[in-house]
């Protein structure tokens, strides 16, 4: 049961039907979960704008950097050229090299790439050194692969999954969220979608209810604020928006983050990848010099009910990567707890009976 | 009576003795208000980081841009070199070239000043254009002088006043806002102090309680949203804090903002000024060549509480701008009504028993 | 006669028939020259993108900041929204607040902006104070719009007009300058267009020559380099660009400036503005919601020749601003002297006979 | 023998010792060359900003981009910390995941660092992909180790070396190339030295001579300015300077390479990484709560020296790996040939008598 069906509220526009990245159409998300002995408790997400071969048919992006305590790769190229070539992966801190090493691989041996000599990997992630074996360096580029090559376009499974296998969000279990929203066709009927990775601190708020506060854990109270945290925001939308647009849009997923009681503390590495799937937007690798891109756009004015829909959209994300997670064990018999969900939607159903 | 002393909660830290930016010792504020006739409903507010020579004893700076869609004066010396060496002013979206003489001639005519040749002026602004003649130009710069010279270490006037005559916020009546925070001696003792000036729209959010689908005023539901607003945000502290960090610290007031339920729409001109008053990191204007500078001042591991202040103060500081503002009448006979308080007091209280 | 014609060569790309900003089809100019008395050595230019009204039909625009000690007004909304709504306005340091207060007039009172209550003006500047009292702001904002309204699509005037009445170049006179370059057509057959006012230091260069050295007049030899400078640099071009494309062209022209010898130095407030005319590119300032943009605009592989002209045109109008220029006295009975051109070019021509 | 060497002028700073990025005190610089059967031609390069421990003793660093179109490791971190905590790897476009694990693992199995669990690697990259088989990705995270550790202060190997074993340059053969300056005491006595990575095209000029268009060899004439090229630039000095100003003296780098013609092309990847290693800036991992940074560093009036230094060693590091390079046949049999050295002398000699 999620919070929506639970009763909680989060703002006013409507879901996809899915409530998650995968309602934006072609959207695939696949998650790899690797979780041995006492100590390995790790993963790998892939996130596919497409299904097609992604480095022949590049997506409009951009990426927003919330705090850049982190080690996301693939930046600069997004922000100077203005699209992805490759499958988004989400891992932990030290296994960034073997996303990068997968996501190229992968691409590599696509058909129609036999002379590619070049791809931009954009690989996130999130430490979750406190639960995993982080030094160990438990993903290897195959595993990669096999989750770029697993995803698929269906409801995102939430929780303990993927590259949220053993991270920690407000003090609890966190993990992999997701959510959408669907604009009424008045405002031309498209969908954002959102996943999260969540390992940040700070004080915790749902529907307006203090439950960091409420339970005792909040920053600077006690040592868990110090983990060393992040939160991966992944943006799709089927709405044909540019990169300008799209970094806007995804500058507005941190205000959503805020309404979560997060606060991008110091050692929180939070960035935002967006993308439009929009497929006359689609920027195809190689044309014949002259050839302009012909392409249909939304204006600066038409973009509000957008960033609306990603801040609703956020929030919820992280609200449901909570609800998802469980109680986990991990390296040297270390216990993070679940979020103790019944008190919590006690007091928020008594502020909203 | 201000929102908190109503009884509505802001977060956990404790806020200064006025709950205003001049929490932060040394640091000013001046209002000038422009009421006349039935069309002029506008004025100025200046924020001065120290009480002495400001082109003389620099203040370390930064600026963050929450939505660029705005005029604000003086951006990219600040990011280039680090620092403020003006008055920082606020007014109308039309009146920033009356800011920028203004200040400048108020520093030209400073003592000390005398061989200036180039001044920084930074001057933000909001659009008040629904209750004002904004058209009409009607901020001289010797009202922007006399703004700056009435400055004072006291409490804030907020509400209606200065450059928030005639604002409007989330379909309300807006205008100035101030709050602060004061960390504990175990976090440092520094004081935060944020000051706004509100404009903007979004869906209405007070101590969780969804105040804007209460009233049913919210985004997309009718035409206020489109108002071509903008929110300016102030921070002032006195803790030692370089203009690396204090960039990091103006990002977070995005969050603050999304608390209230800001959305920094299309047209909403969202940026953030922050500055240290600390003594020791003044920058001299001239100094013999190869004199370094010599500094003491925070690391980045010891941020996140400052992050933590700015984003509470922020919050608060939107929402008082909401209570202290009354209804206005301007322009062509348009009414803006304040917020109706009671009823959100009783929905809050109810939550907060 | 202009270096070219003198023989100096620039690169391998031809120039448009004027050799200037205005060979790209609908750009206009105009400077007005103020020199008064012994101490009023200043003006201003103003740069059209095109003849229409340009709030209703904004063109895609960029800036690229070089070095951000300049009070350089309108960066952040063209950063954001990615156009410009205004005539470009360039004057000196201390009369920003009079160029914005005429481009803001001059766009208020043109027909069909009856209703308009924003605009943001794109005022540049370089200090001119040491020939010009700067101190007494002799721009007036009707000196302004009358400048605005002279603009004309024409040959550019150079040297010792407009914005550049006062300046000085590496210890010279500096002042306006402009060049083109047109494109094969098997490159497109796009024109760019280049206009500088030049006020900086560094280490002249000619044409190979180091003629700051033979001249004995170059960095840390003498305290001209002091002089608190910068370069305004504004490039169009109809090649069918959009903002992203245009930031990376105007990011070139720190290149171009690095070919003269220039080198950015600490108080030279340096900044390129890029716009394209491209007709088809034009952004109607209002229309119904769901009006999407339709756009046919150059991929990023075919950027490299214009990057390529941006470079060599930027070159070759500094250099043209330099002969230009005429000897000037000014305030207090200062002089500086034109470029010594006959020995210049003798040693230029020595080099390529 | 070098160009200096063989009378080629390069500006009017004098050089390091060495006229080498080792100049700087501390720097050590390592190469591991692969040349292997007909197609493997690549390599790695390592700059360790000083001896000891990276990890616990960072030191303050920016990153400049001058064209985003590369994979280079490391970026935001680094722009939003403002320090460098491990080894500088530069090597191929495909073997960037191989140059993290290597830094990563590196740096976890240092004495000291063995609770550490996130470490930022910096890596950078050109593609070699015409002389080598990049495909291949041949090399491994262990001759990344490998190379880190051979690093030593002393006179760097330029042309085919480390990660310029395969580089091509304004069509010729590129590779690695190093130089310094070293201020006179009356402005500090700092010295800045700069290591490039030179893959990238233009339009050649070697001390004002024409080289490119003399040769024939310049762009949209043939189809080797196609090359998907890159050039990193590494800069380290041991003036205290902190990272705003690092960053300013990066972004000259790009005007050093416009000098040589450079044009920053679409598909070259441009990106200047600097660092202080002034003892006193040390940046320790850990510290006590509330432990300030005590530091002591340049006034931004003090700056411009340093940018000409950079300007100059940059241009000079350039024209140092042509002229290193030889002619090297690689993959398919394709042959790229050393710059025509005698041939590039004897024009600029006769413009030097």
């Amino acid at each position: 049961n999620r919070p929506r069906e639970l009763g909680i509220p989060f703002g006013i526009l409507p879901t996809g039907s899915w409530n998650a990245i995968t309602d934006v159409p072609g959207v695939k998300v696949g998650h790899f979960t690797k979780i041995e002995g006492e100590s390995i408790r790790t993963g790998v997400t892939a996130i596919l704008p497409h299904g097609g071969n992604l480095f022949q048919e590049k997506v409009p992006a951009a990426i927003f950097v919330g705090n850049g305590f982190g080690k996301l790769a693939g930046v600069t190229q997004v922000q100077e050229l203005g699209n992805i070539e490759s499958p988004i992966i989400l891992t932990n801190t030290l296994s960034v090299a073997a996303g990068i090493e997968g996501a190229v691989r992968y691409s590599l041996e696509r058909p129609g790439n036999e002379n590619v000599g070049s791809v931009n990997a954009v690989v996130g992630e999130t430490n979750d050194g406190f639960l995993n074996d982080i030094r160990g360096m438990h993903i290897s580029p195959e595993e990669v692969i096999q989750t770029i090559k697993s995803a698929k376009s269906a409801s995102v499974e939430e929780g303990n999954v993927g590259a949220g296998t053993g991270t920690i969000c407000f003090g609890w279990k966190g993990g992999i969220g997701s959510s959408s929203r669907k604009l009424p066709e008045s405002l031309g009927g498209y969908t954002v979608g959102v996943l999260v990775q969540t390992n940040f601190g700070g004080n915790l708020q749902i529907a307006g209810v203090p439950v960091g506060e409420k339970l005792g854990k909040y920053p600077f109270k006690d040592a868990l604020e110090k983990a060393d945290g992040s939160c991966m925001i992944v943006i799709a939308t089927d709405a044909p928006v540019l990169e300008r647009n799209l970094e806007r849009m995804a500058q507005r997923a941190m205000m959503g983050l805020g309404k979560t009681g997060g606060i991008a503390s110091n050692g929180s590495g939070d960035y935002v990848i967006a993308f439009s799937t929009a497929e006359g937007l689609r920027i195809p690798y190689s044309a014949k010099f002259g050839t302009k891109e012909e392409a249909s756009f939304l204006r600066n004015d038409d973009m509000s009910s957008l960033f609306l829909a990603v801040i609703e959209a956020t929030e919820e994300a992280v609200i449901n990567s909570l609800f998802a997670a469980e109680t986990m064990t991990g390296k040297e018999g270390r216990v993070i707890e679940a979020l103790p969900k019944e008190q919590v939607l006690e007091w928020i159903k008594s502020n909203n009976p």
